[in-house]
């Protein structure tokens, strides 16, 4: 089923040149037209209902699963039926992690079954598992202070709380290196979550080479919280941890593209899109298939409506975003040179709850068309240009030069449900789906009609 | 480990006299003694200390639990420690009801782990479990429009939205009988609770002896909306239920009481608690672990003080409050007609949130002479006095005369955390803890040392 498209044209254009005076009329120019689209968004219902079924009747969909390839081959299809162009696969070998059976207990000072969920890429335990005492930290300081004395042997318990993704998230992706680093066995990880729920949020995390390779998991913030209660009062705590994770070889796989192709200058691209994968608990609804989805019924408004930019709009459904990015890269590699042709690059992973605009990684002046473009999404609340824009799928085309933006949303809830089995469909209200539907539409749109082009910010 | 405090007063009062002209003068009379009351509870520690070691120590504690056991003499203990009198337990049979082992699984379309929890006092399934479709209804009356026909054979799901715990626990109480009664082989209810987070939360459910009893257990509030989805769209679900409950004969339990003895009237009393049961999810935290424990600790604060009300306070740990209501009735039947010299009956069974005053079962006198002491709380936020007070372990002694307050929070997350692994102690939060003590202490302080008594609504 893979197909692969021939590298057309191989222009290298030296530097993406940025629009001058004309650009504050963009949102007068762009006024009927963002009006139309909007209407269209909220009032459409065809999107929902391919998230629908996205997530009710294909399900979680993890890199190397037979519930990804079934998404990746529905993909095509629905882009099919709603009339996008060249609608291919780009082929990208991903890996394969299997959670396998798992589970942790405490087992002193009296027998409790946590709720955890084994780190994507950890190694697994050896069968019949491990037991050891745990020492809890709160962070990094605290471990170091510890020292191998106290480390050595034991399960590390990471109880930080949530201070926001970034700073938080360090903890679940290096915590298990720099654990096994003093001699511990196994490390489990509070859930990056500010929401306490006995719920385990799983996410990806990588070895330090240097480092024996020791089993991690997320343990739900409660459990995290009690078991440091324990040992800060003097408690001996023991957990039972069983892991029959494993990495399998690479899987075949394949990002998914689709284009209206543009009237004039088919050959330049705006990318916009999210990622197929999920993690293998929920329905992978906030992250990310509300975001493929409303790319896709974005592009599809614009074909019912009749309208065909300037330059072509393409839907990419990219794979791997969770652990390995490998979709991204792949399809960076299968644009050789075209990249230069990539003229804007829109991600949304971020979820699904109400938009509020864009963050965007470009010069001053491209900003500040932006801000005129935003104009048009001020009715929906959508308004907001922030410095920064990116995400791991576009990660490689801002790499070579191409301006990206990330479509952002108010976040008020996404961390309560991120990577955990509350990903689900209700997490997505029809309404903030189709704000985020029409923000895609009229932002694509306009990108690939306008007269000038962005320019990325100076590296 | 019993014993029995014979009745020592027979006498029988009319009518509980009301407090006439001096009563608007409460709020000065004992503005000094709540300033002290309300200073020493917002600086306590021991009580959130004990609430810790019952949370993280002791655990769940579900009626004929042997946890439950080590609660009541461990409460029992702590009583004495704080100094208060005529510690005793006063027994009570419980019902000994066990979940055993239980799981549900979707089996149809796709296979699929449910996150759910029987509902207490659920028969189980016969070994092996059942399998069968599963119809979806949102009320009761989409139910008797099923009917018979599409009913019999079927495990009914109710998809009822939260709206307010008790319109919507009414399904879980009584939906399985009435589901059996059109021939239903199981039933499953949609978790009440407003928050979705992949967490069933149990509670306990009555059969109707006129009809079969079936196997009836909560789902996670996305399971019910995922299913209910899907057979709305046409798709034919089927679930595996396979439920270990039990219902062996009763436990012998008790309730604990002890007594800070009045000064001037030692006979009357005012009466403030909560339940030491739980459910064997959790820690029992907010339901009512934090009651119980605050409810102790405004007592010891009194006596920390060396205050000493003319009436006397008693604490009050009831038990087997969640799945049969028998410490309450078993300490008003151990009351006998002493009964009448129960002033007023404190129950805080709402939480420990934030808290705002106090529910009250009194007539319209008695509400102004309230309204008046809870000027006294209003600095800590809990000066609201509203009609209708109670609680299921202090409705035995309303009925019989008593007046009734329920201490009241603002409740603005307890239904996301009750009945469900997620009431533990890092849901109380030692601020409002030490409110909700300061509010016990005072209300109950007062009540015991005014010179009237209150009078219950008229019935």
């Amino acid at each position: 089923m893979f197909k692969l498209l021939a590298p057309a044209f191989l222009v290298v254009v030296s530097a993406a040149p940025s629009i001058a005076a004309d650009a504050p009329s963009l949102s007068e120019r762009y006024r009927g037209v963002s009006e139309r689209l909007i209407a269209a968004a909220m009032s459409d219902t065809e999107g929902y209902e391919r998230l629908t079924y996205l997530c009710d009747r294909i399900g979680p969909r993890l890199s190397g699963s037979a519930a990804l390839n079934t998404a990746i081959a529905w993909s095509a299809e629905q882009m099919k039926s709603v009339g996008l162009e060249n609608v291919r696969l780009v082929p990208a070998k991903v890996p394969n992690w299997v959670r396998g059976a798992e589970s942790a207990r405490m087992t002193a000072p009296y027998d409790l079954p946590l709720h955890m969920l084994g780190l994507g890429m950890s190694v697994g335990t050896p069968p019949g598992g491990i037991t050891a005492e745990v020492v809890a930290v709160s962070d990094f300081n605290e471990l170091a202070k510890l020292g191998r004395e106290n480390v050595a042997g034991k399960i590390v318990l990471y109880n930080e709380p949530f201070r926001g993704y970034g700073p938080t998230v360090t903890y679940r992706s290096t915590g298990a290196s720099r654990a096994a680093a003093l001699g511990a066995v196994g490390a489990l990880v509070r859930s990056v979550t500010p929401l306490a729920a006995q719920l385990p949020h799983t996410g990806t995390m990588q070895y330090d080479q240097a480092q024996p390779k020791i089993p991690a998991a997320a343990v739900s913030p409660e459990d995290a919280m009690m078991m440091a209660r324990l040992i800060a009062s003097g408690v001996r705590v023991k957990v039972h941890l069983e892991m029959g994770a494993q990495t399998l070889p690479d899987a075949d796989s394949a990002n998914v593209i689709g284009d209206l192709p543009g009237s004039e200058l088919p050959d330049e691209i705006v990318v916009l899109g999210g990622h197929s994968d999920s993690w293998d608990v929920g329905q992978g609804a906030q992250d990310d298939g509300a975001a493929i989805m409303a790319s896709l019924e974005a592009v599809s408004l614009m074909k019912k409506l009749g309208l065909r930019p300037r330059r072509t709009v393409r839907v990419a459904i990219w794979v791997n975003e969770e652990n390995g990015s490998r979709g991204g890269e792949a399809y960076r590699a299968w644009l050789g040179d075209q990249v230069s042709k990539h003229v804007a690059a829109i991600e949304m992973d971020g979820g699904a709850e109400t938009p509020r605009g864009y963050g965007a990684s470009v010069d001053e002046p491209s900003r500040a068309i932006l801000r005129d473009i935003a104009r048009l999404l001020e009715g929906i609340g959508a308004g907001s240009i922030t410095a920064q824009g990116g995400g791991e799928d576009i990660r490689p085309l801002m790499e070579a030069g191409v301006p990206g933006l990330s479509e952002q949303t108010l976040g008020t809830h996404y961390f309560d449900w991120h990577h955990s089995a509350a990903d689900t469909l209700d997490k997505v209200t029809p309404e903030d789906f189709r704000k985020n539907m029409a923000s895609l539409a009229v932002m694509s749109y306009v990108l690939a009609d306008m007269p000038g082009r962005l320019a990325a910010s100076p590296r």
